[in-house]
């Protein structure tokens, strides 16, 4: 145990970037990575990364099972994709066109994923699902979209979870289903209208952030494939938070049900900036006819990148590596829960894990236990899922049961 | 010249890899940097850039006049942005919160741009302006905003110039004026409902892709700011095409006028991928509450390449150096022109030039011009307008003079 002299020593640089944040930043930060309402070990800011392990400013060291959020599906500074995002540097970036890396990828990706017939690629996760969506609307010359009522598919107007900023028409065409319940679907094609649907985005599973995760149920996803069918409607799946965590492909290939689109990002390309869109072939037309652009959109970096992350990700099988330390780390987290006597939740696929405790509305014991495991040298999320990356050694795992045992004991003192 | 022969051999890789992103790109490829209405001769994939200088993937040398359009504000390779993006990279990047630099960033911000007294940071020029508009929603408590008729702020389904895939619901709160008309703002305010509006949106200067260029009428400016003023509405500065290129800090700080928030991309980390939305104080407090955020917008490299970017246009005086390139390159073609006798027109700031035709309602003629210009090594596109960087020399301009003969020959054969 750190004393607490100490640990304030450890925290001097964190705590004066946040006073400097504070005054040229709205609210000090924002976004998912803002720990303004964060237990207050949690470090705003980080000097270095390296394979599973995070620097804070202050030199503080973690094992990081965020993995930023996603997008570091081989774990920091992957020497494969490294390599790769350097030699294409070397050429050129952001230059008056693409580099040939980007047909490459987007050959690669048809070849990965069993519904893609091409590719669009962006920036955000947001416009991936936005241009989905926009395609769905030109082919099927409709407006409305039906969503899982709480689930987050990105911070645009149409889909931020928070009112603030957002007229109100730019959400009139969206209708709201319940993840899971067909029934609730069928109802949302009511309200808006048969003929007027244009989508029906969904996620591979439920990973609304605050709450438990629940896996698909497979009559679910294949009712959902039925309804577009017969509505004419694309099924758009949004797979930017569990995308090639769970298959190498698409998420719900194992079940036989394939969207029309799908909107990646995150770890697309191990950290490197990069969105796509993916779609069948019928959609082409409508995917040509519609103007999306961004000035950073053909940069050959994150494409050369992406390229490297999708082949390391078939030769380190990285898929079963994820899971199998996932089932470790959920079978021992389960055991030392016994051990300790604090009843915990897990739910969701192992690779993207979300905890927690019964009854914990407020979040306080979630918070007590990622602050301890934090002071202990983890890092875990107290309100949002955790994620799983293919360097995630047997150490690693030891390390966060280790540091669980502690960090279950500070939630027993919640009570 | 290049024979007939040598030419469609030295375009073989093009072909052949415009051939592969057929079957897997809709379209064949997207966006602004799609080739596809363009001339033959131009270009579709690049291998390299340096300085100003860039190579398609057959090896063909080009002097660069659109600058990816317009992310290369110092040149491809600049030696200070790239050191200090590689020392970043070599900490760290996407990682699980910001680096210190992004409050450097931030501060160096604020210490530039007379109006902002903070800062945000996205990705895309389409996230800058449409998180503006979030904030003034969100501090107005009102949906309208007004925008110049014909203005490109963004690809997103509120912003873009095309209107498939668009639902009409996402631009019921968009009313339309013309630029450097007052009256017509005012029409379109009394349209909106005066207690309804809560932006009006606008750039720099007039810069409609496909139309002649119009710098703004100061009387113009002056009685925007009053409007919003009046209206107790934000008035905000898209200076994503134009920012940092005019002026070191706003683009109308020299006419007396600040805007409330501005929307900056393109410039900002010379070629890295980066967006920022700079505020005054009364909108911070909205700025904080609204919840926009993206997996990759906490990327430490783009952030350190921006600090690099502004420092250098500031000790290379850089506004100065395109301006004079800029006039350079004007004049001299101004007198090619006459020489040659072909009618030209010549628009907007010499740092962003746009190049017409009279009469050329298709194009035509400037098409033929882009294609002699791109035969002789010099890339300018025939619909949107260029841009200097500050480092075209001397030796650059006058290869453009040089090409610029062959270049009008061409369009006299258009008659």
């Amino acid at each position: 145990m750190t004393d607490i002299a100490g640990q304030q020593k450890l925290r001097a640089l964190d705590l004066d970037l946040r006073r400097r944040a504070a005054a040229v930043i709205p609210g000090g930060m924002y976004g998912h990575m803002s720990v303004t309402r964060l237990p207050p070990a949690y470090p705003q800011f980080y000097e270095r990364s390296e394979g599973t392990t995070v620097w804070d400013v202050d030199g503080n060291e973690y094992v990081d099972f965020m993995c930023s959020f996603g997008p570091m599906i081989l774990g920091y500074k992957h020497r494969r994709v490294e390599a790769a995002a350097a030699g294409q540097a070397a050429k050129g970036d952001t230059q008056p066109g693409p580099a040939p890396c980007m047909v490459e990828l987007a050959e690669l990706l048809v070849g990965r994923v069993a519904h893609a017939d091409w590719a669009i690629f962006a920036k955000n996760g947001t416009d991936a699902t936005t241009i989905s969506l926009m395609i769905a609307r030109a082919k099927t010359g409709r407006s409305k979209v039906l969503a899982a009522a709480g689930a987050y598919h990105g911070a645009a107007p149409w889909s931020t979870l928070r009112m603030d900023g957002v007229a109100p028409d730019e959400r009139a065409s969206l209708h709201y289903y319940e993840y899971n319940d067909a029934a609730s679907v069928e109802r949302a094609i009511e309200e808006a209208g048969a003929g007027e649907v244009a989508a029906i985005i969904t996620s591979p599973f439920k990973h609304h952030a605050g709450f438990d995760e629940e896996e698909v149920d497979p009559a679910f996803a294949r009712r959902l494939r039925a309804l577009c069918d017969e509505l004419g409607a694309a099924l758009v799946m949004d797979e930017v938070r569990a995308g090639f965590r769970l298959n190498h492909g698409g998420s719900w290939e194992h079940l036989g049900v394939a969207p029309d689109l799908s909107a990646w990002s995150k770890a697309i390309a191990n950290g490197y900036p990069l969105a796509a869109i993916l779609g069948s072939g019928p959609y082409a037309d409508a995917a040509s006819r519609i103007f999306v652009t961004g000035s950073f959109w053909f940069q050959a970096v994150p494409m050369a990148a992406a390229v490297a992350t999708l082949n390391a990700l078939a030769d380190e099988d990285a898929v079963a590596v994820m899971e199998r330390a996932g089932s470790r780390l959920r079978e021992g987290f389960e055991q030392v829960a016994r051990e300790v006597g604090v009843p915990i939740r897990q739910t969701g696929p192992v690779q993207l894990p979300n905890l927690s405790f019964p009854g914990d509305t407020d979040f306080a014991k979630a918070s007590a236990f990622s602050a301890a495991m934090l002071d202990r040298g983890v890092i875990v999320h107290p309100r949002h899922n955790w994620f799983l990356c293919a360097a995630h050694t047997d150490g690693d795992v030891d390390r966060f049961l280790e540091a669980a045992e502690d960090g279950l004991r500070a939630v027993l003192q919640c009570d």
